[in-house]
């Protein structure tokens, strides 16, 4: 299997890798299971959702979004100085804004993309229908950043090293295809730039911070079960309205010819 | 839907309900979202799973089987008093045994069942190639009995109000279609009188313990919430190893003509 081709390539043998190296070792978690390549997502690209499907997506990926700052909180409140909090907090802001229509954080921005698949914003915020695979695979996220090191909840963030692209793709193939959801882009067109900058910190200090091979394993393995949790969230999202589209009880279920 | 009528009719007014109110309010939950109506186990019961299929599902219930006397123990670390914490200790006792032939314990059983599908014990233990929304469903079976009241851990216990009929009908359709399976059975037979003893308790702590309305609904919607483990921990296998047959990357694959 390929993971484990991985796992022993960069794996058992015990000399510290260069930061290029350890690089390279991140992008490969990422070329092996980013959601990038998931059919959900593939599907997505090449037009062939319904507005429901869309509905479905927006509704439980506005779950994972509303954690992000609480999970960033969880890393903030562990974080060790001064200088790495006020690099962090930048994440909190960036999701929760500051309260004016210049900066209305990422939540209110997923919002705004919900609403454009035609869902209402209240009934997003509530979260009633959200799928419970999506509930778990996102609180898992915030397992991981509350109970290992914090070594390795900043590297479980470097999934932003990979959103980048996926983002840029994803935002060309939804303007073609999906020309009604054009009005809530704005989450998108944001990360572009902020993903970059917050990957550029968290790389440098999972570097600066890993002092032995076995803690270098430790993010890179850290990096892959947060791609697992993004991967997850795309299966029940397929499992339930894709095929063989099988809500589970109490899940959103989508209208028909919608 | 339906979530939502049982709600409003256990739900909005605040008269406390009396015992036998609170026992088919807590079987209506089962009715309606417990595993014994997923397809996975209607396939299963219908003899229509190949060994793989069998073997997919008694890798990954084997993480769930494995986290039982975690969760007890959580809940043990809980309890108010001696008399509690002897009741309670049982299920840890039922679950780790006490290292003799004699009560070899709940863990070991299950794997003697998969071993019966064909797996290697230690390879199931190790826990490789389990789905990642297995580990995430059952990873919030221990958030809840951590992060909830004592209230609220104990009533997600009680899925063992309809766990026997569930385990006497699936005993006698493994039988019937898996003659190969039956030396792996030990587990289900121990289960048919460990659960109602321990849901009896559980139902009575429930009641004795929930003063107010609010807090049977709290009680009421932790086993709701315990169901949903359950049966996603179904969706996922029936996901990836039914149809449309995607185990994700790293996951067990099945063998070809298993």
């Amino acid at each position: 299997m390929a993971v484990r081709n991985l796992e022993k390539s960069v794996g058992e043998n015990s000399s510290l890798l260069t930061f290029d190296e350890l690089c390279a070792a991140l992008r490969a978690v990422g070329e092996e299971r980013y959601h990038h390549k998931h059919p959900f997502h593939l599907l997505m690209h090449e037009g062939r959702l319904s507005r429901g499907q869309l509905q479905a997506w927006a509704l439980n990926r506005y779950y994972y979004q509303s954690i992000i700052p609480i999970k960033d909180s969880i890393i903030l409140s562990r974080g060790p100085d001064p200088a790495f909090r006020r690099a962090w907090r930048k994440r909190v802001v960036d999701h929760d804004g500051d309260g004016t229509p210049k900066n209305e954080g990422g939540i209110k921005r997923w919002l705004k993309l919900a609403e454009a698949t035609g869902l209402d914003a209240e009934d997003v915020r509530a979260g009633t229908g959200i799928l419970p695979a999506t509930r778990f695979a996102v609180n898992e996220y915030l397992n991981i950043v509350r109970s290992r090191s914090l070594l390795e909840a900043v590297a479980s963030s470097l999934t932003e090293l990979f959103s980048p692209d996926l983002i840029s793709l994803r935002v060309e193939k939804l303007r073609q295809h999906y020309p009604w959801l054009s009005g809530g882009l704005d989450y998108f067109e944001a990360r572009m730039h902020q993903a970059p900058e917050d990957s550029k910190f968290a790389t440098a200090y999972v570097y600066e911070n890993a002092k032995t091979r076995a803690e270098q394993e430790l993010a890179i393995q850290a990096l892959r079960d947060k791609c697992d949790i993004l991967w997850a969230q795309l299966d029940a999202l397929y499992f339930a309205y894709v095929q063989p589209g099988w809500p589970p009880p109490g899940a959103f279920r989508m209208q028909e010819g919608v």
